[in-house]
């Protein structure tokens, strides 16, 4: 079950001693919003962050056929063993903050049916992979949400468009890098598809069945279970974010628990972080995915709250007041 | 001597290898410009950051007497205790990224004289303590320049306003926390200094001897000697960036080497920052100077470094190209 973190009393008493620590109130800006958030959602006066994981869901898209990437469908497979060898930019940056980085096949070699004809996923597909997404909520302190399958920015676009009610020549961006033809194409694909499928934005699921992927499925069945077992979620850019869309649809107080790592330079992603009511912590025009940016995000808040759980106060150090 | 660091054909050697790397093109953002300028900064093709510091410079100001802080002066001395016991905000970001924390004291105790009354510094002593700093830049292969000094905001803002022409009222901020008393005491006190000292923008030395503090003059020796020395810089806040408006009068070359870490949420420092023509990496929100941004710049600069050598190229991962 999941609980909304608002909580006045642990709050006021987070903050009490935020602002026992020797720097002038409010001046670590939103690390210290971080260190708070962290604890309302720990339950905790004292949040602490031991186990950090990334979880990157691997899936491949029937879309693809539609001409949707610069890609081939094989990138995926190839870059599901780049992961495992350790060689992509997201295992660097797990090695380089101490990140475990967990690989997850959620479908390599095995697409969603092309959504431009048929839905992409049943709805008990898309419940399958919600529940193996869920099941590794439990892992870590602290999740990041990374993926990888070719097509999915092309699915993301979609599930954007469906529940917002924006034109996908406002929600569909380059994704890898597409041309202006191919970019065209991408935004005649979802347009074909919302037309196919005329989804209701409240039913979640079937928003996500129609249109999504089982990568995505997944981050919104991690998002679901981080919120039942209180654990702090990263997400990461424009596919990881559509995951956000779906969890908020079937179980808005789940957002809470999550902290949008960045925002990408991926077209629709400013629109996203709106619809979502998210303030992104950094902006370094990335646009890569894999949990690139969540795993950034991950450093950030591991240091807000070591700084929450470590530094001396005015007493203890001796230090004057205002 | 310090020499620009362009040069075109390590540059298309850095590129190469940026879009050879298991990544589209370019989707690394500023994480891609980061790697090369480190390259360009090493005169390398494999650049490599092993040891990192954080330089803490600590000093008093004899402004203080004019009321332009909400804390005594001799939190200045209590804060050096408190870095030199680790007890501090930068201890713990150093702790947490790995990064050396150099505490040194510029002359805690030993005040700078009321520039509302006369120079702050002789000439003479300006340039000794910009040779202290100058002698740290050869400790580490990324520095960074932090700072503390009860005083010191006021400081930095008259160097803005003595480098641009701006009026005190734009370059003045709360600092650690004036109220709006304060906050037009500390503006009429600037005012005062500038009446005083008509100083001239292109001699930097003369600027910085008038308003300055021991621990901004470090902090430009700092910068002047990595660039001398090819280092990494990464500048924090206000105070530390006040010290690239001297620099860049002195060996405008030298910001080359220069990374300008945040923005700070203090007032004149988005001024600042656009009087250098810098584009800082990321805005917290952070206020509070000590190396707290710069510390979170060099754990940025350390990632775009590692993905830069450590990431699988697409020939030896065995991923097709677009």
């Amino acid at each position: 079950m999941t609980r909304p973190i608002a909580n006045a009393e642990l709050e006021a008493r987070i903050l009490r001693r935020l602002d026992s620590l020797t720097k002038p109130p409010g001046s670590l800006g939103r690390l210290e919003e971080i260190a708070l958030r962290v604890g309302l959602i720990q339950n905790s006066a004292m949040p602490a962050l031991e186990r950090k994981a990334m979880l990157i869901f691997c899936a491949d898209h029937g879309v693809v056929e539609e001409g949707v990437s610069p890609y081939p469908a094989e990138v995926t497979r190839q870059m599901l063993a780049n992961f495992q060898a350790g060689g992509a930019a997201i295992n660097v940056l797990c090695r380089n903050f101490g990140i475990d980085a967990v690989v997850v096949d959620m479908g390599v070699g095995k697409p969603t049916r092309n959504f431009t004809r048929e839905a992409a996923m049943t709805r008990e597909e898309a419940s399958e992979a919600i529940e193996r997404g869920r099941a590794h909520a439990d892992i870590a302190d602290i999740l990041g949400a990374g993926e990888m399958g070719i097509g999915n920015s092309t699915s993301a676009a979609a599930l954007l468009a469906a529940f917002t009610g924006l034109d996908p020549a406002e929600t569909a961006g380059r994704g890898t890098g597409l041309d202006d033809a191919g970019l065209s194409r991408k935004v005649q694909t979802i347009r074909k598809a919302l037309a196919l499928h005329p989804t209701d934005p409240s039913d979640g699921l079937g928003v996500l069945a129609a249109l999504g992927g089982r990568e995505i499925a997944a981050i919104v069945g991690l998002i679901l279970g981080a919120a039942e077992r209180r654990r702090v979620l990263v997400l990461d850019g424009f596919i990881a974010c559509s995951a956000a869309l779906v969890a908020k649809a079937m179980e808005p107080a789940a957002l809470d628990y999550v902290f949008f790592a960045h925002r990408s330079a991926e077209k629709g992603h400013a629109r996203m972080l709106e619809a979502l009511g998210a303030r992104p912590l950094i902006d370094l025009e990335m646009r890569l995915g894999e949990g690139s940016g969540a795993a950034i995000g991950i450093a950030l808040i591991e240091a807000a709250v070591r700084l929450y759980r470590e530094m001396a106060t005015f007493e203890s150090a001796g230090v004057s007041t205002a």
